[in-house]
This record gives C-alpha cells, structure tokens and sequence, in this order.
C-alpha cells in the first residue's frame, strides 16, 4: 500500500513531465521519468524548506544540474506548494511562462540557480556548501545552528563530463564539504548513444581519488535511494555523492534507455504505451491523484514548522549574540551601510605611479574589516592579482571562517563557485585572475549575467603592458567580449583614483561587474578640476582645451588615458583644442541619458580612441569621421614598455595619429572601409 | 663518472635556463631546475626526433604543457641542435626573438605547440595521440610501421587542475590511448604556496579511475625515471602517466621549494649560492661542458638515422601500396587536389527551406569519401549539429581507421584535442558544439588563432532562433566574442547555397575557421544574378534597387538574410530604392581592397544591420547614419517562431525600421549615442 503509494507519487512527477513535454512539443521527457523516484525520496523525505518561503536562510538547497530535466524541477515546485501553478505547467517552453525550457534562477518560485549548460549547477552546489561552511562558522554558535544546511543535487552524465565538475569537485574534496550530497543519475546514455561511446571510466573511483564518499544504488529503489541519503548525512566531512543506476525515458516500452527519449517529446502513441504499462490514467492529462498531492504538498505544513523552530533560534540567538545578529542581519538587508566606505584609501598624483591591480589590492584590503559579506579569492593567482585580504584568514577545512578561498588553478570552477556564493542572497564573492584567462570562466561569467547576481571579478595583467610573458598571456580580444555579454558591467580604471571608484561601483551594484586591472604602474592622474568620481557615469571628461569648444576627442580607457594626456599637451601646445575623455566602462556611460553622452562625446566631431585591446565596438563612438587605436592582432613577448612602442601607444604616435587624423576627417565618409 | 656526466647535462638545462631568465630579468627558473632530469632523461634516451628536420612525419612529439618552463624546452632544442642558436637563449622574452616567454607553434624550430595557458598542451597532446591512431590504422600495415610515435608531455599540477585536463584525460583513457605518456612535475607548489592549500586530491587514484596505467617516481633519479619510461612504453593500451615528485627550484639554497622560484628570477646572489651548491662554475653564463654538449647534440646523427630508416620503409612501402602511399603524399602536400569540390552538393530555392546545419551536414556527407584528411565528431551533439559523416566508421578503441570521434560533453577538450590533431599537419579535424557553448572553448579556439593551424568548427543553434531550449542555450554575444579573436574567420551563412560555399573557404584556408549554422530552416533564396560563391569576399550585393543608386542598404547575415529579402520586397514596392547586402563574414569582407567594400557598402549612405545577435560591432559598418537591429539582452523560452517575432525580427519590423531609420537618418550625426 505504500509502496504502491510511493509510486503513485513518482508517476506523478513522471507524467506531470511527460504531458508538459508532450503540450510544449518540445523538451526532455527522459530524465523526470528515470530521476522521478530518487527526487521523490529526496523532496518529500529529506529536503528541508519552506515552500510559501523559499528565501528562507535557513533552508536546504536543492540544484537540478542536469537543467534539461526541468520539468522535474516544475513538478516538484507545483506539488510540494510554491508558487508554481498547475497553468504554467501546462505552459511549458512558451513565451511568459514561469517555466522555460530550462531552469532559470526564480529565488521567489524555488528555483535556486540557472542550469542547463552541463556542470554548471555542479560547480554552483559547492559554491552553495562553501557559504553554508562560511556562515556556520562565522555566525553558529552552542545550541544555535543557523546555518546547517545541505546542497542537494541531480547531476548527469553530461555533468560528470565537464571538467568545470571536475575541478569543482576536487576543490570540495579538499575543502572537506560535508553538506554537499550529490545525486548522479548514471543512466549511460547520451546525445550520442550508449555512454560506452566515449565515457567509460570508472567514476566511482574518480571521486574516491577526489576524496569524496561515494555508494552505488539503484535509483529506482525508493528504500536504497533513501538509505544512501540518510547515510550521505551522516557523513559529515566528506561530500557525498550517490551514484544511482537509472533508466532514462523508464516505462516507455518503446524508448527507454534510447537517446532519442532524451531530448523529444515521446509522441501521443508512446505516451499511452508507457501511461498504460505504468497503469496510469491516459486521461485527464496533467493528472495528479489526491493522495500523492497530499503526501507532496505537505511540504508547506512541515516547511512552515521548520522555519518557525528557526526563527524561533535567531530570535533566541538575537539576544544572546545581538552583535552578530545584527551583523547578520545587515547581510540580508543592504550591504551600503557598514561603514566600509569611509575606510577606501586615497590616492595622490604625488605618490608616483602606481598599478591599479595594486590600487585594487589596497582598496580591498582597507575595507575588508567593514565587510564580512566579502569572501573571495583567486585561482592561484592571488600575489599577482592583489586579491589577498590580509589578517581575513584562510577558508580551510577547520578554518571556514576565513574570507580567503584558494581557488587553485581552477577559473572555470571559481567563475561557478563565485555563483553559488553569491546566490546565498547574503554574500558577495571576488574572483580573481588574468584577465586572459577570463576565457576559461565564460560559461560561468555568462549565467551570473543571465541571473543577474552580484559578483565581482578582478581580471588583472589587462593587456600587453603584462610584457615577456607573451602573446598566450595578453588578452587583446577579452575586453571586447564581455563588453559582448549582457548585464555584465566592464571597468577599465585609467588609475588608482578610478581604481577606487571601481570597487564604489561594484560593491554597490547588485549585478556582475569585472573590474579590468593594470599590471604595469600607471601615474595617478593629475584631473585639476575634474573628478575620477565620475567614473559611475561610464566616461567623463578628464581635459579639455583653455577655452573654445573642441575639435578633437580622444578617447581611451585604462592605462592608454595618461598617454592621451600626455599627447593632449603637446596638441594643445601646437593650437589643436583637444578634449580627452576617461572611458572606463561602455555599459555605464550607455545608462546615462543622451544629453550628458552628446555632452561628453559631441557628436559630429573627429574622435580617436585609444585603447591596447580589439578595436571591435570602438567605432560606435568615434563615428565616421573618427579612427581607433587598438590591436587588432596577438600581442608579443618582450618587456612592456617595447610592446607599447612597437604597437603605437606612446604620447608621440597618439598626437601623430590625431594629426593625422585631423587632416583625413575633412569632410570624409568612413563608415564601413 | 657516468652519473657525473648525467648530473653535469642536467646541470646544463638547469642553468642555461636559470641564466636566461636572470638576463631577461623575467620568467620562470623554478620548473626548469626541477624538472631537468626528467626532460634530460626523456629527450637522450627515448625521444626519437630529428633535430634537424623537425618535420618528419615519424617523429615522437614532445609537449611542454607546463609552459612557464619554456627555457627548459629552448634548452634543450639548441643543445640537441636544432635551429635555436644560443643567441636566441640570451634574448629570451625580448623583442623578435624566437624565445618568447610560453613556447608558441613553431614547427620547424622544434616546438610543436602553443602552451602557457595551462591544461591545453594536455589536451593538445591527447589530440596528437588521436591523429597517430588514426594514421596508423589508416596507413600503417604489416612490415610498415609508419606511424608508431609516441606523444610525450610534462605536465604541471596546475595542468592537473584545469579541467580541460581531466576531460581530455577521460576520453583518453576511454580510447585506449597507449602512444601517450606524460611526466606529472608534482611538485606541490603553486603560486599562492604549498598545494595543501588548494589541491590535496589523490591524483593517482583519480587517474586510475580514468583508467590510465599510473607510476610514481622520484623524478631527479635519472634511472627510476628511466625505468618509468620504459614501461610505460610497455604498456600498449592504456595512456601513462609518470607521477614524479620533483623539487621546484631544485639546487637553490634559499628559494627550493618556494613558490618565489616559480616565476621570478632567483637573483644573481641566489644564482650564486645555487651554481656553487650544485658544484657548477660562477661564469661564463650559459656554459655548456662540452662532453654534455655530445650527449645531447649525439641527437642529431641518430635522429639522422632514424628518419633515413624511416624514409627507406616509406620507400618500399610506396611500391608495395602504392595508392595509400599516394592518398598519404596527398594529405602532406595539399588537400585541394582531392577532388571532394566535385562532389559538393547544389541547393535551389525549389527544394523548398532547409537549416543551414543541416545543409553542413549533407556537405560533410557529400566530401566525405574524398577527405580521408578529415576527421571530427562533435562533443555529443553530432545528431543536433548534422556532424556525423555516414559510412566513415567511429573512432574506437579497435576502430581507430573511424573518421566520426565521439568526444562526449567535453567542449573544452574537444576544441584542445582539435588542436593538436591539426598540429599533424596532415589531419584537418572539424568539431561541432552549440554556438553558446564556443563559450566552453575560448581557451582551445584562441591558443588555435594564436598558432594559426587549420581547424573547422562547426557552430549551430545560432540564435534565439534554437527556440524553447531558451536564453541558457541562445547565443546572443557569442559571433562578437568570436569576432573579437584575431585570426579567426567566422561565417555565418545566410541559406544552404551560402553554407556550401562556407565549407569551400573553411577547407581551403589554412586557418581557423568557425561555421555558425541555423537549427531552423531558412529557404535557399532566389539570387537571381547574384551569387553565393561571392561568400569567398564577405560580403556581397544579394539585391538592389532595380535602377538607380540605392538610397538605403540593409546588410545581414545568416538567417536574417531572408527576412531582409522580404523587407526589400515591400520597400521597392514603396519606391524605396534599398540594397540588400549577405554579409556572412567580416574576416573575408575586411580582406577585400577598399574599392570593392566601398562599392558594396557605398559610404555615406544610409544603413541598417540585421543581425539576431549582439549589436557589438555593427557600427562600423552601418556608420553615423545608420542603425543597428541586434540583441542586447539574453534571450527567452518559447518557440522560435514566436521570439523572432517578440525581438523584432520579422519582415515588417525590418521596414517599419527602415522607413523610421531613412526618416531620422536626414543630416544627423549619431556617433557615440
């Protein structure tokens, strides 16, 4: 009786699945119907939340790697009581809908974190457990566990593939993350075919080398699944992960275990096979017995107890430790206040030169007492990218307090483990490394952008001024294809006082922002009458002629703009009105309305711009009449300030450019050649 | 005194390497010092190549995949006398020297790749084990042992992070890959300190999982190092990896076993203290001892040897199986000859719409029986990307004569392993992927532009055009992000017709080429008396104003070219004198001379792009005047048809947009704004 009742439930996600798949004519119908009974164990047996709050803090997460198998997600949000009605099941895939083909972070509607593309949410689960440790540690104390929750997650063998899961999986064997408990549905068949076509290694052992705990079950065995569960509990050092057997497509006599169940609807004749071998009803669709909505749905009774019995704590924990509550507090409800800002530090033309990774460094460092929603690090690149906050102390196993992770040499996996700190909703996590290698974290950079979550990364060694190191380390193309991602701001500070109002920005605004370092010393600008706070207007004007409106603009961004300001004397000096303008970030300077812009950039007029990066974009700005230094080829391995030579960013060649430019502008049309 | 001679050649890489960074005032000594008995070992006894023809077929290749260690690989080319002359050692990391601070692809000075990002000549080496297999199944026969070679790498635990790696390794071990043997330097340093910060994984157990043959050494006991070697030559089937625990900055009395050593120079008193403990004389600076300047350069009569043997099998060979001999010559000396351009399929607008992916794929299909030099797969999308050529066989353990490689969902190590099969110089490999996930292989994609080797990706589900799967899996920055890389030639074409055409350039080019390819059908467009084969220019006049100069252009790309076809259609109707421009590539269009884009841009006058991407970029080309219809948000979840619509792309939105930009376009001056 309850096993038959087991089953019901488990049908029900199956054909909840299958009938939205069918509706949508579009989706994958496989994997809810071969996870279905291990997701059933885990959300109606372990999982611990609160369905009429899913931001409660104290809550279980649960990540759906495998981002394709959404529909299960769906499911389970509408049965256990979310705010996810049965409509927009039945709308599946369509413009609108809450539902989209795959999962995208809805923090109000339960779904944790945007998955699809493969690893991702595997990376994302540790970055979940490494704020669940940072948190315990900081914030727990007797008799007060606040912060015990797990990550729970489905993983596939897609999952298994990717090496970002690798990377982030070793990380987490190291770092000892015993709240991680990963569920692998190794149902041996992908896209392709059988997995005995390209993935034959021996996983289990994988992870043992990983230091994980890992158990075999059959996914479909509702009791081994929930024995593995209980036991994957248990074990509280080391993350766990349950290799479960599955059955892709299960119950389709003619498709399961076939690839073509994966990622297609089954067809109407299909559907009926597998509804009658289940012995499910062929009608209505959509169709959910009371007693399995009852076994469901009583999620929202036990999920309210829970976080009553929590509150219950904080608000016992808020007499007892009313400094640390309040420090808590201040976490979930508005970071601007904590006082960091008075601490950044000042920088000074007559302090010398100074590169603004360096700046970066100090500013970091000046405010990381004020703010202990800050926690990050670099992938072994920490002395280089000044992203060590010293006296923070290290994140280690036995030292989860400490607010300095050790990524090693794992961008990808920081990129998506930056995204699950920052999906904590409490805390904000910097990553650094060159900005050459920002390539390597791109699908991760990308879903932070696409979720619109606030993380920060520090990519430094911005162009060819990082020297002998060579062309495999000189980004010349990056700058140019983040400026390409939507919701990412890009900042490429001109000095250390722009370095600064850098981090101003990207402390303050609640979305992705890359911060685009110097490795070489730049001079602190001397800006007279203008201001480097200017910087959160995107561009601004740093020198303008004596008198009398410009006839040139030069416009640059980072180390380029003293070099603009250098020729900017020398032109001045040969009766030639130049203006220069600091362009540090596109995408803030676009958030400005049009008149300061036109107020800035003076449309019509001969502009230059200036910048040791792709030209790709820059013609936007400059227009027709105007020209762009950039670099347009690999960059070379010689010292920096030869580089800048032979690739023209010297004070001599930008004035000679601008002359030169001066003199083709009359009167041309450029636009395309 | 046997063993003095060996300690006095190891000597020698040490401090050449040591004295070249010290001149160069920058790099890397630490890796060499302590990897030098390893590399001595490897490069004197097993290695067999030919120094002074760097490109015989038969060779063994050697990767340095820890590519900071580069003066350890210049070290030992100019000892065992290849064309590096000491004078290139003294300019390492200057200006136009062939020592630049990461090895780069410079085949006929002994370097067979690109590597400093770390991760990729792990992978590169994987892809090079790949070509071998195929080329001896394809060539080798009884007697004739053309293509045994081995690949061998030195590999970095920051190598081992990387998840590239472990993708890489995994469809290694999958693949029965016995050619490759890797020496892991485990030195357990990292930048940021001792690996016990970052990286505590049982690398041994891990590697077994993947199922490769694994030893431990200590890797500065020339004869267990030897011996390792050995037997992992024994071992035919499964790939090797050394583990040998190396000391970085091995001999330095202050800085051995520090991460300092890792990438700065020791310091001259350092240097000092360190010859005088390894018992090496104070000056001259890069001595070399005679008697270990005979060991290695003995490197030159055997490798003489070895390739005269080989050429003399090569030569009974040629008259025993003539027209394989002929089929191998063909794939060494040009690849046009093959007669594949005859087989090339022709599509007209009356078979009705067809994908552009799907349109490759019956290209593929068609040139397959004639380019045995053509090898690929996809990375397991091969049914999604039409990547699978009929008939060609699977590349399998047992099967390595199969032209169709399953790389399982390893984007990264596909696009690394690519690489190094195009490294053969014989192989041209093809790789398929959804365009969103070029993201997971930037790093591959750009070390192949840096190298400027020949390899064919093949990119579908282009645009918001995939449709349900939603904004997770839409490109919408990624043709700007892959525009961005120098070297890389993009088409996006615009029907079937164009998509031939497409294949046409990426095989004859001998350059990295990405193919950015529909999932949902496009009609073959009525040309009348324009022609697809001007893809080969970029951008070409696919319809205009039936008298008169055009008062308004259009230019699109891909499958927006069509939609602007039928805006064209209702503005002629209008009495709008419109042009309509295919551009499927700005490479190509960027290489025309200025009279022929000026003829199909026509400057100064008014245009509009259409493009279901990214706006970055477009500028250029549609100047002040014009008007940009892109994507600058993500995408959403709905059927395809409905997001075109929804994102404006739809013939009546392209007039509407037209009239509006003809009307506002009268005499303003937009540029920046």
């Amino acid at each position: 009786m309850e096993k038959n009742l087991d089953e019901s439930c488990i049908n029900t996600l199956r054909f909840l699945s299958v009938d939205a798949v069918e509706r949508a004519k579009s989706g994958h119908p496989g994997m809810p119907m071969g996870d279905a009974a291990m997701a059933y164990v885990l959300w109606t047996r372990y999982l611990r939340h609160n369905p009429k709050n899913p931001l409660w803090h104290g809550r279980d997460r649960f990540v759906l790697s495998a981002g394709h198998g959404s529909m299960l997600l769906y499911s389970l949000l509408h049965l256990t009581g979310y705010d996810m009605a049965l409509e927009e099941l039945k709308n599946f895939r369509q413009w609108g809908s809450k539902t989209p083909g795959h999962p995208e972070y809805d923090p109000k509607r339960g779904i944790e974190t945007t998955t699809g593309p493969l690893g991702q949410g595997f990376a994302n689960g540790v970055g979940m457990a490494i704020a669940q440790k940072y948190l315990e540690s900081r914030y727990n104390r007797d008799g007060f566990p606040l912060f015990d929750y797990r990550v729970y997650a489905i993983v596939s063998d897609g999952d298994m593939m990717e090496g970002v899961s690798n990377e982030a999986a070793s990380l987490a064997g190291h770092l000892s993350l015993g709240s991680l408990i990963y569920l692998y549905s190794d149902n041996r068949i992908t896209i392709e075919g059988s997995t005995d076509l390209s993935f034959t290694e021996d996983v289990q052992k994988r992870f043992e080398g990983l230091k994980w705990h890992v158990q075999k079950v059959n996914g479909n065995d509702v009791e081994e699944v929930s024995d593995a569960i209980k036991k994957a509990r248990d074990e509280k050092d080391r993350p766990s992960l349950i290799i479960a057997r599955t059955y892709i497509g299960f119950g389709s006599p003619g498709k399961q275990d076939t690839s073509e169940v994966h990622g297609s609807p089954l067809g109407p004749d299909e559907v009926r096979r597998t509804k009658e071998r289940l012995g499910w009803p062929l009608t209505p669709e959509f169709y959910i017995p009371d007693p399995a909505l009852n076994i469901f749905r009583s999620a929202v009774k036990k999920g309210e107890e829970l976080e009553a019995k929590w509150n219950s704590t904080f608000g016992r924990y808020k007499e007892k430790y009313p400094a640390l509550a309040g420090e808590f507090l201040s976490l979930s409800e508005g970071k601007e206040g904590a006082g960091w800002i008075d601490d950044l530090p000042r920088f000074d033309p007559k302090d010398g030169p100074v590169a603004t990774r360096t700046a970066s460094g100090k500013v970091l460092n000046a405010i990381a007492p004020k703010t202990p929603f800050l926690i990050g690090g670099s992938a072994d690149l920490a002395p280089s990218n000044n992203t060590y906050m010293k006296g923070m102390g290290d994140f280690l196993k036995g030292s989860f307090g400490g607010r300095n992770i050790h990524y090693g040499v794992r961008e990808h996996a920081m990129a998506g483990i930056m995204n699950g700190i920052a999906l904590s909703r409490l805390l904000i996590p910097f990553g650094g490394t060159f900005l050459v290698f920002s390539d390597y974290m791109r699908p991760s950079i990308r879903l932070a952008c696409l979720s619109n979550i606030h993380v920060i990364y520090v990519f430094t060694h911005d162009s060819i001024g990082l020297g002998e190191d060579g062309p495999t380390h000189q980004p010349v193309e990056h700058l140019a294809a983040l400026r390409a991602i939507p919701n990412l701001v890009t900042i490429r500070p001109a000095d250390a006082a722009e370095t600064v109002e850098a981090w101003k920005v990207a402390l303050s605004r609640k979305c992705p922002v890359a911060l685009v370092l110097t490795r070489q010393n730049v001079p602190v600008i001397e800006r007279g009458g203008y201001s480097a706070k200017d910087l959160r207007r995107g561009a601004y004007i740093i020198a303008d002629p004596p008198s009398g409106e410009p006839e040139l603009i030069i416009i640059a961004s980072g180390s380029e703009v003293h070099l603009c300001l250098g020729a900017f004397q020398r032109l001045i000096k040969r009766g030639v009105a130049t203006r220069v303008v600091s362009m540090p970030s596109w995408e803030l300077f676009e958030e400005e309305d049009e008149g300061y812009r036109a107020e800035v950039l003076l449309p019509g007029k001969v502009k230059l711009s200036v910048e040791a990066g792709s030209p790709l974009g820059w013609h936007r700005y400059v227009g027709d009449k105007g020209d762009v230094m950039g670099i347009a080829t690999f960059g070379a391995s010689a010292p920096q300030k030869v580089l800048f030579e032979k690739y023209g960013f010297t004070v001599e060649n930008i004035e000679k450019k601008a002359l030169e430019l001066l003199e083709s502008a009359k009167g041309r049309f450029l636009d395309g050649l």
